[in-house]
């Protein structure tokens, strides 16, 4: 995918010389083969160029760069673990990226207020693990978290897979240290759950993508962990079912329900054929399947998660159910649904879909999204997964049968019309949990309450009124 | 208390006529019997003076009404249910009031999403009773249930007792229906659980206190009702063994443990002595207090309250406790912690504070803000009590026995002045749920991040140029 903008203004070498100066010479980056590792992305879909990459090691640092970039007019693309999926993190114009990496420090972990203060370069895993060790939950949970980063997660307002019970990144943020385009440096690091006064600012930087500012450390919430967990796999008969089976399962287990997921049959299929270690845990094939897990701090959550099943049996909403037996089942469970993604690639092109919609809206939406695109390009092959529970779904369409890839792939936009047609005469979003970035930011315009985008273009204006912070993103 | 600005311009009649053929004219009140009620407020702090309280009855009425109020640079004060404690809601130099309590419709309930969507001037109670209808929780609680209104809620950012489990309003908002100071309608109404496409904008209006836009309508989120609800009544040694038992409580019910109230031995004499049938659950007496309810999908609260009270007699945390053995005795338990206000007014002048301190350090806030203020007044009596699991606590004062009302009230900022400090070095907030309205406005600059009081003033200005947005609030 290109980027039509102007290039930005090259680098002049005494420039590289004072932003060299703040971080160090170790830390400034600008052998093309070191540079090369933030360039690329995961999909393919984006190759930046850059000059420079900083690697600051404190907030003073990153804000002594904030303010040289001002006073020089240099644009810059903040960047935490390069996992994103829409081109965001990616300095497409020749920016100089800021790798948030080495502020990695987690500050604090205070049990008795349930709060961990980490530094934005700490790994989502690595956060998951120190809450573990002192016995508490940090729910974030996604695809990437062996690599992405909190600053990032933040940054893009992630979702995953236990947004559910926990809510998306914004909802674990108490506060946050955020470095302003001119350098300030905005604090509002806070361990309370309660706080009046004035304006809630700080939910501007949370899903902005690095945009009006750069996030260098938050104050996140701690859970208690869960003592129990037990996981189903489902198989039902419509999208229609699996929503009466989330209305039952949160009305029998309340916040104890952490995920629910729903796969189609061929999204299914995939993941058996194409996934390494991957077993139907099911006997016999259904049109469509819900993983579904409960999280408990008391030991009822095989109890609830019984009386879930017994009575979608009775009232026939599920056709058949197997609850994990031990962890490797439960592993299994998650492995054939995590493995969709990747095995959609022997399948040949995906043009992908992370959209939202209300969740009673769902079963609608994949009717009408699967007769469209069908009707668009016969034989092309939808291949809806994701969080029910949410109304997010994955809705991937992979190209059909002997098709050449180049020529499916093509019809991105096609299909994304299509699709994003349905999704908002249904009230939903075109972006559920991975942002706009670059790759949607010529849509956003006409997705959006017209007076939104008036409000965003001046949020933008009033905190990067150079706009220096990561241009051409978003807006 | 007297708010020293200047005094707006006296409304011409021409202009009286343009807002009043907006609403019509049985809702344009220009008489001052009828007027009264929107100008007196709950504590008798203020008493603000007004020539025209203006009722539209749509959100197209509200437009109009600001736009010609832009057009003629006329302040306007947005006005729900009128409970607010720090005159947020009062027009304090002859504003035109904007009372919201005529956009009373539920426009939709949701139960498959789970979601409701009430207009601004929607009592709260009637909120919770029209979830309690389609067997969903709209879990908001609090004092003024009976008379406050979603759209004050939210313009709030209102707390109250059920914030442990379900979060605080801002929370429980989808999304918002906001007029802007033009006029202009804000649309983000959504029932999306994940929408990244774009900055978060709403979270600005909420807890802005109506100075930078008026809410008209919100999503909100609906919750399964619980099933079982079991809540004990505890009497312990200190504050440190409360927040002991708040571990315990939170490790073995998570989720389901949705009030944990904190109460000092004089807030339960007082509520005893003057409240109207209330009486002491326990035995003998105790230092401190907590209530504490579960609530739970299942019938299993009984168990793990139990289980909770077990180990923390076992651990001896806790000295004595009681589960209420039916609703009427529950009923009691509440009625004892909800009349301590109120009890203290028979006590003489009392000064209140409503401040957050990470949850951790309320021990040691209890200690020393104790301290300092008898070192200041002897013989003052702190009554605090409150939201332990928030570290939200209301620190009121009462007057020395004895004393002169009027000479303790004047002391006022000089209590503030100490307690306040303490709550600074703690990381905590002057105002955890209550707002800044005009009460607090002096002290917010004195108390907040420099770089959040330019950013706010920044907000302001772009959203409100001319200031017509309840001037003299918050900034």
């Amino acid at each position: 995918m290109t980027i039509s903008r102007s290039p930005a203004a090259p680098l002049l070498p005494e420039l590289i010389k004072k932003f060299r100066a703040i971080v160090g010479a170790k830390y400034a980056l600008t052998d093309p083969a070191d540079i090369e590792p933030y360039l690329t992305e995961e999909r393919n879909l984006f190759h930046g160029r850059s000059p420079l990459v900083l690697r600051p090691g404190s907030t003073a640092e990153v804000a002594a760069i904030c303010e040289l970039a001002s006073e020089h007019r240099i644009a810059l693309v903040p960047q935490g673990g390069n996992t994103g999926l829409v081109g965001g993190q990616t300095p497409h114009i020749g920016e100089v990226v800021v790798s948030l990496r080495r502020l990695d420090k987690i500050r604090e972990v205070d049990t008795a207020s349930n709060t961990m203060t980490c530094e934005a370069g700490v790994v989502l895993q690595v956060a998951q693990q120190k809450a573990a060790e002192v016995d508490r939950l940090f729910p974030l949970s996604l695809g990437a978290e062996g690599s992405c980063t909190i600053g990032g997660n933040l940054s893009t307002n992630a979702g995953g897979t236990a947004a559910l019970a926990y809510g998306v990144a914004r909802e674990m943020a108490l506060g946050l240290e955020v470095v302003l385009a001119d350098g300030r440096v905005f604090n509002v690091l806070s361990k309370l759950k309660k706080d009046n006064t004035g304006y809630n600012l700080h939910n501007l930087f949370i899903g902005a993508e690095g945009t009006l500012g750069i996030i260098t450390a938050a104050t996140l919430k701690l859970f208690p962990k869960p003592r129990a967990m037990e996981t189903a796999f489902v198989g039902l008969k419509s999208p229609a079912e699996a929503l009466k089976l989330l209305t039952i399962a949160q009305g029998e287990a309340g916040g104890t329900l952490t995920s629910f997921e729903i796969l189609s049959e061929i999204a299914v299929d995939f993941s058996i054929s194409h996934g390494i270690d991957v077993r139907d845990p099911l006997q016999e094939k259904h049109p469509w399947y819900v993983l579904l897990e409960l999280s408990s701090p008391r030991d009822d959550a095989r109890a609830t998660l019984e009386a879930i099943l017994t009575r979608a049996m009775e009232e026939e909403i599920i056709d058949d159910a197997v609850i994990a037996a031990n962890l490797t089942q439960r592993a299994g469970f998650w492995k054939l649904r995590d493995e969709i993604s990747s095995a959609q690639k022997p399948e040949g092109g995906s043009i992908k879909h992370d959209i939202s919609v209300p969740v009673a809206a769902v079963p609608a939406f994949i009717a009408e999204a699967d007769a469209e695109v069908i009707k668009l390009i016969p034989g092309a092959r939808p291949v809806p997964f994701g969080h029910l529970g949410d109304g997010n779904l994955h809705y991937n369409v992979s190209q059909p049968v002997g098709a050449d890839a180049a020529d499916f792939l093509a019809r991105w936009h096609d299909i994304n019309a299509v699709v994003f047609e349905i999704v908002l005469r249904m009230g939903g979003s075109i972006s559920a949990e991975h942002g706009i970035g670059a790759l949607k930011r010529a849509e956003l315009p006409d997705v959006k309450d017209k007076t939104a985008i008036e409000l965003m273009r001046q949020v933008k204006a009033m905190l990067d009124p150079l706009g220096i912070m990561n241009p051409g993103k978003v807006l």
